[in-house]
């Protein structure tokens, strides 16, 4: 058991959360530096996707007032379901940085960290019910060809029992991650190391 | 000239918005109304992607407040050049709605309808210059293959006159219309009748 | 509403049709000179793709000939129909000289603005027969997948009500337009400026 | 050495060249059945697409005189050179007719067997001439991402010592194969049998 | 018929089997020395591949191993259509080597010269029994797009009569060309010529 | 923190190593059942594809000769640079049993578990050496579209450093992996869960 010279150390906790020289607003609005202090209590990290973004607050505002709407507050879809979600669409972007953070809200949810590696991996393989894979087949056909959803697609989502607010909801996760998956991967977003042995 | 007896008629302008059953809420919430309002006024209509999210004022107020910051606020792009990544993205997912309503705001704020059909149709016929060609080269990439963007990615965008600031506005867009293509197509979102004939 | 500076002025009606430094035979012969008045006199406009094989007489008569059988004679398909199938094709293709040439044929024939803008676009959003429905999506399995078209395929077209007479008509204009837009690509042909406001 | 049982014997060399039912017109055009006879003479057999256009002597007029224009005609390009472009677009599209029929081209034209078997097959591995392998490199493009055509593509091109007539020639050819890839695909034109056993 | 000057000589019989400068182990070991001895007298020739691993002959005894275990052991296929198989993957492929020497295989145990070329150019366009079909799907979609693979693609194999041993089979051929076809294309490795002319 | 009823339990470990009734022969062969006691000593479990080939000892001693030679013997690549390379290409191929067991394997070599999870999820996010930057740039073009491969591809190996047995290996590690991700995914191969948790 070799470390591996080539690798880089790790990122410092506080080291930059994206390739892009951009400093956080100093000092940070109070709403912005009570958020993050709220999340250091909680979480025990400041998740840098909101160090990214603390460079334009009102950026920050925006970005968290979508993530909250679509990832906590009630919808027909479990929080779990939202980030079964968001980790299957990531996979088909290879967004480093939103599987390693969803992948562990996945095992954390679900109390299966098995579940978590299926979802980042090959959802296919996963031993799913009916309502979780016509889900993520859904959010599958928007990732690869968007253009060719027609109302059987819709239907499918229906006779899963789906109602049609939750298909808004299912398309507005999977829409979300399209974007920050590519945001990220744009910026080269470092995911908390943290991550990667929650929930384990 | 024949009328093709195939094709419906159009689109009532209080017809349902997507091709999902959700009656916007009744009465609409003040702020919302205002809203309308003054996008009837301003716009002469108010665009269907409002009218789309307007059965959760609050999901309309958190969509509404990422759109404003990335398209309408200060940035060291100008709003045409944030229309075109919008449509030149749009036109690789084959959005109809998005290439419709973001099609017209090229032409209008180019006041180049020729503009305009480029970004739809294939923005490497366009006679852009350098800058516009390495910004439309850079969304373009984020949408077909993010996964493989790197730092040389990057220094193309810095090469060209862009600072971090821009490329983050940059990916900000590119990846918002990544997520907003994918909604549209995914509920069947319509554009407005109005946009077609808009700056000719 | 600015003027985006970056951008060339329109073409000249006289400038070079493609990127290739190919000027038109001098003089044209008898029979071209005729075919290019009665063009002008009928449509306003000699089209860009004629003044493009004028170097070439023999060239231009055999292209003609195939395009004036296709997509003029007699068939059981409208020249609608036709001209639906070499819009749809052309946005797989991304071809900005047949989309807007094209584009502008079909609002001009269906007398339906929007109809053009959904074939340019996405025409899956397009509320069409089911006639229609069959025939772009055999046109649009040529274009991305040809070798996997089976007898099934032509199956449903038949099942649409289409004879093999039509079948071969509308896999001639398929198969013609997965030419005339790769030809245009590659010598970037630009198409006439007029085309644009066509029947808007 | 056992023939597999399962595979249909051989077609009849008058069976139907497609799988469309159209038979040809009865009788042929005069001119038509002159040209079915110096082909008999000449190449020892009617090639099947000329059959498969039988039933349209007007369409088998306007694809012959663009075919013979193309393949026949004087051109920078030899007509070896010809050949290798419709194979190497063939390969691409997997088109059964036009590797069959071209293929053996290569092969008569070349004299060199593998050489045929090198552009049906894969020509990225023959060791061709910079001139060639320009020339392939440039139809590959046009056949998978035309859009994407530039004009350091055509630089390329004229670096390799073509001229801009050539590459006109070079575009015609691969569109043109690009068009007859998905036509006889569309209707499963098939081969004559003659030709796999030419020139080995 | 000329020849094209710009095609370089046929690889001598003892040329490098690939780019790789790798020569083979001198002396061969004995039980190698013997294996080449067997192929020269049976097939008359060494074939490159073995040639290719000579250089370690400890590779070449598990590459033959496990090439003799899957193409010539008993098994639910027959030998032709595991080679089949191989054809049919290789063309996605487009690996040179193998299509050249699994196509003269199956020209050979088919006796079906015709049978030999469909598989190298389009498995679509042959006549098969449902069983060859099935078969080839499932090979082509284990190519194309292994992580979709689900249970109902394993059910339309059992359908088509095969057990589940069958299947293994066809999965392990069609995995083993999905390495063979990388390996030879990425070294670069050249079939012998006389696999050319065989069983034409 | 709620558990997803419709997940099924895990797998026992006993239980059917792949979706198909290949029952492992029995009594064992006695190196099978051997080998089997020295992997259960070794890696506290008999890793699940070897119980996959059980029923045909034979089919697991050549797939056994194989994998050893290529992930064990001596090599210019060290067993961590071999397993890298398995699990960048089962990334591509999104392979649930090759990234969870090789993944494992990279986080054991390396220390390093975040490394692991690179090569799982993005390899291009990871900040590597240039040696093992171009060792996955050839790996993912042998997987992605090794008909491409050139020259060119093969000195960039030579330049990051790598002899031409060093890039025999890598070419023979990275198409092994295109054959087992395919054999996995084809049968539903199921990754033992004790890997989930190796090397957190």
């Amino acid at each position: 058991m070799t470390t591996d010279p080539d690798r880089q150390p790790p990122e410092l906790p506080d080291g930059p959360p994206t390739a892009l020289d951009l400093p956080p607003a100093d000092p940070l609005p109070e709403d912005t530096a009570k958020y993050f202090a709220v999340c250091q209590d909680k979480l025990g990290m400041v998740p840098n996707v909101l160090r990214a973004y603390a460079f334009a607050p009102e950026k920050l505002r925006a970005f968290s007032g979508m993530y909250n709407d679509l990832m906590l507050a009630p919808s027909g879809l479990t929080k779990l379901e939202r980030e079964m979600i968001a980790v299957a669409v990531s996979s088909i972007n290879k967004c480093f940085y939103c599987l390693t953070a969803h992948g562990a809200a996945v095992r954390e949810l679900s109390g299966d960290p098995k579940l978590g590696e299926l979802m980042v991996m090959n959802w296919r393989a996963a031993a799913l019910s009916e309502r979780h894979r016509a889900m993520l087949l859904f959010a599958e056909k928007m990732t690869e060809r968007s253009h060719k959803i027609e109302e059987e697609d819709r239907d499918a989502l229906r006779e899963a029992g789906f109602t049609d607010a939750d298909i808004f909801d299912i398309a507005s996760v999977a829409g979300f991650f399209n974007m920050t998956n590519r945001v990220a991967s744009a910026t080269d977003m470092r995911p908390n190391d943290d991550y990667h042995a929650q929930a384990r």
